[in-house]
């Protein structure tokens, strides 16, 4: 992990801090947007789940993508806060009891818990919309078709062909024991790997490039990453005890969820991850140095223990 | 009534005429994505509560609009299916036990009665990403400036700082009864007038108008209605009986939501719609013939009986 984060000859930072100078950067454009919201309540039910914040892998997925192109990092914030909350809608949705039916959310009590299931439902719904106002009209020097590319992308991503079918079919077949692992493949790429994918393609819009192949390379690295990262969620939840992981240990198991692991055992989903990080990266090759950010992440996103 | 509805100097179609050319261009839209859709159950959600229609009123609105301006259809395609699934959405996040609960949707079933309430959450979250995903990349000879301005129109009155924050007012003060004018009346432009009041700016915004006295004439006009059309929803809901309304009769009374008839009584809130309609033409004069069937529509909605 040291070596991984040994200074970036892109931008001469490390991933650290290359984290600590972006991450402000998102959050300041929705705050922009929060202050001015005319119900209070809503506001607050909101801001509760974006400040109880991950690990910003999203946004930053798409800060360290835009390097490899030189994009400014003022057209990598809209993408970046958009996604960032339309991941937090995702969570505060997927929490509900008519979901997963989760108490704990990184550690605190979720969102429906503090503020009641139908503001959750609310607040869920506002994030959603906020994403899409704030790449098609927060200031940067974006031309508008590229814009509309990310809309695309995102929506793309997020909706019916994307994150909301992966969870609908995941909702479908919570109790079913019997699944191919194709379609648990393809669930897990539409749940977790679509919007995980995006986020590549969103930092590439961020810049110039147009470069048919560097979208298809990126693709495939999105592609592979994506997979790797639900799989990973799977053994986590399997492995880790509720204090480490901020929410119950083994909620899947407890709800009968069909899983990598449990299907085929934790050593082989640990090989799997493996071999899904190995292609990723074998996938950016490419771009040489100018990924260096970007390997430097997803060296940490193969190591994560949460 | 029958007056309203001659023959249109602009188009030669009456209202009804212009309504059977435009609803199914809209369906076809979602079609074109839903039979596409990865998860059945997903899509067979969607489809129960959009195929359950109303009268469309959103999208007419749109298309009338954009009659004014000389608009293409296929320009007015888009915002108006759009707004169509934004609508469908919140009709059934609306309708959840932990929102308005309420079992009957236009005489059917709720959503979510049929579905379960997982089901109906994802179905309304996957309309409001295709709604943003529709206006992005629907084919049309539009502008891509043109689409950007449509989304930042219809998110600005569906998220945040409109629909969703009217929503949460309006949950945050159900039971109150001791609520001023003003806020009711806030309430109301935010949580309904703000998406009709942005059918009227996406029609222009279908054509190449760029005059600022009619974007302000047309604020005006939406404003109007869709003040006037919250309370003419107040009013049926006290009047009407379920099965004409197609939902429970007094569901907001007994909700103890406060309401304008309950306010002010049921005879100085027709008053109200009566002006507001009156207010709402006026600030059309000025397009002449051309406003003809966006005038007749008026006539509609000041007589409607649900």
């Amino acid at each position: 992990m040291r070596a991984l984060k040994e200074m970036s000859t892109t931008t001469n930072l490390t991933l650290d801090e290359f984290s600590q100078l972006c991450i402000p950067r998102l959050e300041k454009v929705y705050d922009f947007y929060l202050r001015d919201t005319p119900a209070l309540a809503l506001k607050n039910t909101m801001e509760y789940t974006l400040q109880n914040s991950g690990k910003r892998i999203r946004p930053l997925l798409i800060y360290a993508t835009g390097r490899i192109f030189d994009a400014p990092l003022e057209n990598s914030d809209l993408p970046a806060c958009a996604v960032e909350l339309i991941h937090t809608y995702s969570l505060i949705h997927d929490d509900l009891p008519c979901m997963d039916n989760a108490d704990l959310r990184r550690g605190k009590p979720a969102c429906h818990k503090v503020y009641g299931e139908g503001m959750a439902v609310l607040a869920g719904d506002a994030l959603h919309t906020l994403a899409m106002q704030i790449i098609a009209s927060y200031p940067a020097p974006l031309k508008s078709q590229r814009r509309l590319d990310m809309i695309a992308t995102l929506s793309a991503a997020c909706g019916p062909f994307g994150m909301a079918a992966g969870q609908a079919l995941d909702l479908s077949i919570m109790s079913d024991k019997n699944i191919s692992l194709d379609l648990l493949e393809n669930i897990h790429r539409l749940k977790t790997g679509a919007l995980l994918s995006a986020c590549v393609e969103l930092g590439r819009l961020s810049s110039n490039d147009d470069d048919e192949l560097h979208q298809q390379s990126l693709k495939q690295f999105g592609d592979r990453i994506g997979l790797a990262f639900q799989i990973q969620d799977d053994i986590l939840d399997m492995e880790a005890n509720t204090e480490l992981l901020g929410k119950p240990q083994g909620i899947d198991v407890k709800n009968s969820k069909c899983t990598y692991p449990l299907l085929y055992g934790l050593n082989q989903a640990k090989e799997k991850v493996q071999s899904l990080y190995h292609d990723a990266l074998d996938a950016i090759n490419m771009f040489g140095h100018q990924a260096q950010l970007l390997r430097e992440l997803t060296g940490c996103l193969l190591q994560r223990k949460r």
